[in-house]
């Protein structure tokens, strides 16, 4: 018999109800109970009332979009929180077990298809956590061999799964998870790829001496190696700016529940359970300095948002210089070639488009209205609560997972096969006007300015008219001018 | 036997070649051929060796995330083309029809699996061009009773799909197409069927009186009518914007060809096939003003966008203003009631959080992110071609959904159910001290004033100080201090 | 005697009190008193204590920020309202021209050193209302031939020069009127003069074949003129898009007073003062449809700022280009020569920087950037008030004179000098393997790719190996290969 | 006699030329000459030609743009330039102690009127660079007794002032100091100010019990000084992070010349002239790791200002909070008040605006602009350059002024002030539903829940209706619903 709020929440009743397809017999929908009445959940899912209530509640774009490694975030902190109460004997061992079963095959991706909520939800993705919830409880009742829906739950979803917890610590400590682990497995060992790469190829090009362009103008000689160098240096730049912002990021709310007091909490719950958290992430995750910020602000997103931000442009200006580089083949500045991987032309030969640039540009301009998006939900928490969360996340890991994918397809499909294009560089370091600057300590200033101003107006070559004016002889000039002379030997 | 790059084009052999599982047997792979070689492609996929470099040599982010949209944009470009060419005498009926008949099933959401593509590639969305070009020859080859893969193409991909075609003007004429449907067909209803509402409750809160507020702090009164109609007014000029925007956006590239010249295109061919597309798709697209603009800029996407991006403006200002007044139930401002769609908190009853404006209001986040990503993008054009056509228009589909979506989704949620907590309302506005500039005219400002003044201290209401000090009796109080005669009648 | 707080407003007498300077006895400063008590007003100064007041709670960032054009806006309003409650009875005709008298020294600059408030102030812009209000009363005070701050006021900032109006409602007004008219005296201007001169030179150059370049490749080739139509399309529709959005920037707040119903106006003062300033401004300025969200929301300024963004956009890339094509003397494109304005280099001739390109450029970022400061500004309007009122005024302002002005800039020292380098523009198009598509209908595609492998392979001309390879003589390939027959007749 | 460029460049001479005012025959003018010829210069200022060439060529916004701070910035690199020209032999200690002086001069402020360029002029601020030489050059011309314009120059502008230097490594550098010594002189004194008060708040305000608000619906409580912890907590990180980009920020790029190679540097000056940077800015600047990346990209001024925006979103959420707390003063949360410092209405007690809030979320809304502009003309370098170094610049340097300025502004006039309003903040809690998980324990969750669902259908406080049901006493109730007990002890 239900006679309490908290009985209508543990029991679907003592017979499970369900809905059957009229014509086949088959069972289409179960009825599913939560505090506001009954809801028709589809039966062959393991999401309970609340999640199906946000399913319709929040029609908003695609389907599913809420990201699973948000999920995957929320089944590691379950665990976590399932062994924490435990050990501090809130929880029993048997329900700890189970509980941790289930996260298991989720972060495992057995469960993909369990998780129908989108990114447009409850601010504070307080579905999210309980579709995670609902998940966990009827998995554990079904391997218990019981059927969901039917008999009391075996694990309840809010006082067993939840327990010690509140969507408010548990979606930014999820959001934690998923962010760091991202940026840790995705977004910097694909950006050292490409730095690695980049680095090999400015220590291959050290001696490709070629002409320096500033404001897109002809200006005095670098290597190849130097040009990429500062590549190396912006990437090297970048990601120890990322990793800087790792330390804010590992700060977990979990243990501050719904308003950061940790009301309903067992005392040391916090840190205990963010050295679970930690184990099973084999990450350097700890708990939050102060839980009120860790629920109310999420300058962590912001703050590593922002190195992304930062990579992002360092990418945008290496990508388009390489593609300016490459540009021509006969028309463009054609210093380098690289990799051609799809028909550019069926006709022309040659016309190798920089399509990996394009790639990761698109993502650098992504990842650079991404950083507005997170930033303007960072702006918005209100008294003890950010609702941007869900926003927040998604930005962030798609920002994440962009720059590390696009990294590796970059230094795959196109950095590691740039190749100096020999006799373009040397045709033109030769055919610039800026190496008479080697002249002026031979013939002075006056007479090196005659011969670059006469070379200019004539579309010939510095050597050429320096012979032509009588100054120097040929050999004098190949003695002189030796532009290699002119790289310095900065790095 | 292939003596050209042009047959190597047109054929894959004469006869098809597979690979097969060594275990089962079962065709697990085609060999298709392009002027660069061999590709393996899923055997029981329509798409062709360029979709295949393509999804193989873009690895960034999840699979198949070009919009669906752009595919069914194209489309309908592809069947336009195929009539265009018809009358042009360039294309015979029978291949028209073929092509027009898979174009109808594309649209129909049939073929929604052969478009595996990402973004990320290309700028140009070259791949995606070739990838509906290589399923609609391969689909028409089935239809015609073939084996994909088997014997001389029945319609060629490059020669016949893409005639009078480049990628440069179908993908942004795929763009426009998507992105003005989606905004008159998703967009626009969504924001006026929010804005019906918004009007529909400013008349029926006419004439409720209540106390307004500047600076967050209380202001002399207005009615929740008059509070609702600045709403309504927002969204009026925000559609009136966005309308604006969609002549320039009814501007299609296609006749532009590779560098918008038109090199390759029949006489005419540009203004029939604007034609057709406006036809096919009843709406009123033509031709583009300038063929050079429309490759190399898309400028009518960041102009379309701009104002999507005012319409989140608007939208924010509104679903913040109604979580604010919806705030509570008791220490907050609560001078409306919003409808109650989750369990707030099982335990307290009226936690009924604003789930649809903190979702609502994330969505404006994002759209103000995506503006700054499709501003960027803009401004990137060179020469005569602009490579971050895919990001635009998967931002701008993204908002103009995001933006449709969520309007309905509020107005249904709870727009549709805000009923003025009138108890509230009228306790706040008598107990206002902003009321006291109704006694200047009867006794001066000195002892008004003074009124507000002891009442503010003594944390007591301007009548009861009225009383007190003697200047004017209830019944005065009662006749002289008429909020509704304060609040005009500007609407 | 002072026995009441609106005499306290009033006077500041019946003797003014001045602070000398201890040594040499000379007037430092005047007391003025407001409702919170006495405050020290520079003796030379017009502005009264709510502007002192300000000025020392606002120490933020350089002095006196407020941009003049907000106060010149000021003005025409506050000479409209005097004119306006004259007219409705409520003013003197004596004080309507006082106060339009000191209104007109103020749009004539004669006081700009009275305004030295910053925008980093209230948010309302109340002490700007009020720096205004007690400049006119003060120098209004001084041309009725009295001693500031002697004897009671001839007219009083409150209840003369702000009769019938709000901080709330003339800050939105003055942002409107200086907005409006910076666009249509500036920014307009300034980028039909470029549009123009670009116009001019798209004709000019209409004949002038050159390579086209698609993905920074060599692409088949287009008249100069058609790349520099698209410039001309792109503005011309940056500029109607910004046109689209003045009829929300013409409606006026004024008349809403503190929160939008009008009170304390008389009837069918919003209409009129309207009217009275449109006719100062001779422009077509209207009373705004709905003063609730006038005050509340300035979707306004995002609208047209949207459009100055579409601007920058546009301009962005004309510019990149222009620099692009400019590039070299020697290692770059260099197919076209822009002035030179300063010294690009002391010894290298036709180093000439794109100094213009580039303050363009950096003017687009920025507006891209004051933007999101709109946007974010926009979306935080609160209840009947949004307080982002100085910061999007000052953005909106910076953008549209700087795009004005930067456009003038940029078409006289820059667009207007643009002139083709035929010889490098020749020597790119013949250079070109794109041209072998013209030899297709005549040796058939599989012998005119055969051409175009064996010059990208050599490094020679299509012509060369056209004839080394035997398939068509020199006179065949000068009749067959005309890249003017390639570039279409589209404009 | 003039007979080399060279010449033309050192030699304004032999006697100056000079255009004086046909009526007063005072000298308004003098020639300077360039490389390009003639320029007229103001006679009164100590530039020459090539400033007056820039202030001619960009009329772009207000005169003078360029912040003095990167003028200062300038002179600091010019004298330790000097200094290490000297020390490797390459500049008399004669011309070097006279460089130092006019450099100090400048650094004192006492030529402000003499730097007039803006920022929209070379993208790499070579004419501010060149004032810069102008000014030292003719100030100590004059220093040495002559006229300017006159005879040979004392200390030519390129030859002595500019040596071992180009524009390309002195702008980034003058850049970096500028924006170092703003942050640590003024950002992070000003933020820590404010952090300092708000942790004294926290601290004062830690026994304030109050009602939490989550949703900003009604939660369970916490105390004043949990919730302003919060605000602490993200200052100290925020200013962590901003710490944390100082290392990258002080690498300069001075020794790296015109691409980065260092040419025309005697050995060792990078080093050697970093150091005397650091000794006479007294900060820990140092060469830059990599000249390339410190040309060609700005990642540093990226990252740096990535953290400023992190400060904004977090004293935005911070400032909001403060003015929704102190909102009212009867119909809004009125749980603080905060200091009255102007008259926010002459007639209305306890009107007062939260000014200071507004002021710094205005701030903050510009820092988030500007983060994008910076972000944009960051991606933009190219080759061995970025050109929107004044861009970058100006930008930065505002939002470190603003954000200091304003935190300061905030703590003076604001955050000091603030007092918990102790009345409400009791009435709120007491009044609260959410106290009743405090009986939860005692009598069960389903009469606690039934207690509060009929104070809530009531609008009855929770003791009354617990009372009225008969499930507790009067006393039980005080001793059993403890807010004080639920607050826990996080911080």
């Amino acid at each position: 018999m239900l006679n309490s709020v908290n009985d209508l929440l543990k029991i679907n009743g003592p017979t499970p109800i369900f809905v059957r397809n009229q014509n086949t017999g088959e069972m289409e929908y179960r009825i599913e109970k939560d505090t506001m009445g009954e809801v028709q959940v589809p039966a062959d899912k393991y999401w309970g009332a609340q999640t199906e209530r946000s399913r319709n509640n929040f029609k908003i774009g695609p389907a599913a979009s809420m990201p699973l490694d948000i999920v995957y975030g929320f089944a590691y902190l379950k665990k976590a929180a399932a062994y924490a109460n435990c050990e501090l004997e809130v929880l029993s061992e048997e329900k700890r077990d189970m509980i941790a079963q289930v996260c298991d095959e989720i972060v495992q991706g057995k469960h993909d298809d369990q998780f129908p909520l989108v990114i447009w939800q409850t601010g504070s993705g307080t579905q999210s956590n309980m579709n995670v919830n609902e998940v966990i409880a009827n998995r554990a009742h079904e391997m218990a061999g019981k059927i969901i829906g039917a008999g009391e739950k075996t694990i309840q979803p809010n006082d067993d799964v939840n327990k010690s917890q509140s969507s408010n610590d548990t979606f930014p400590t999820g959001m934690h998870i998923a962010a760091y682990k991202k940026i840790v497995e995705t977004t910097i060992p694909g950006v050292e790829q490409l730095r690695d790469t980049l680095r090999k190829k400015s220590k291959d090009f050290a001696k490709v001496v070629k002409i320096g362009r500033t404001h897109l103008m002809d200006a005095t000689p670098l290597t190849l190696g130097q040009e990429f160098s500062g590549y190396v240096s912006q990437l090297d730049h970048g990601l120890k700016a990322l990793k800087n912002t790792l330390d804010h990021l590992s700060e977990l709310a979990l243990g501050g529940t719904a308003v950061g007091t940790g009301l309903n909490t067992p005392a040391g719950y916090d840190v205990l359970v963010a050295k679970y958290i930690s184990d099973f992430t084999e990450l350097p995750f700890r708990t939050a300095d102060n839980k009120f910020e860790a629920l109310a602000a999420h300058d962590a997103i912001v703050e590593s948002h922002g190195a992304l931000k930062q990579l992002a442009v360092s990418l945008n200006k290496i990508a388009n210089d390489i593609r300016m580089l490459a540009s021509g083949p006969r028309s463009g500045i054609g210093e380098i070639n690289i990799p051609a991987n799809e028909p550019g032309s069926s006709i022309m030969p040659g016309k190798v488009n920089p399509t990996q640039c394009e790639a990761l540009t698109m993502v650098c301009a992504q990842v650079m209205g991404n950083d507005v998006a997170i930033s303007v939900g960072g702006t918005q928490g209100q008294y003890e609560l950010n609702v941007f969360k869900p926003l927040m996340a998604a930005n962030m890991l798609q920002s994440a997972q962009l720059i590390g994918d696009a990294c590796v397809s970059f230094e795959e499909n196109c950095a590691e096969g740039i190749e100096p294009n020999y006799k373009v560089i040397e045709q033109m370091l030769n055919n610039s006007l800026m190496l008479v600057t080697a002249l002026n300590t031979k013939i002075g200033y006056y007479k090196a300015a005659e011969i670059a101003n006469t070379a200019h107006k004539n579309g010939t070559t510095l050597k050429e008219e320096a012979i032509n004016l009588g100054y120097v002889t040929a050999e004098e000039y190949d003695e002189w001018v030796k532009p290699e002379e002119m790289v310095g030997s900065l790095k």
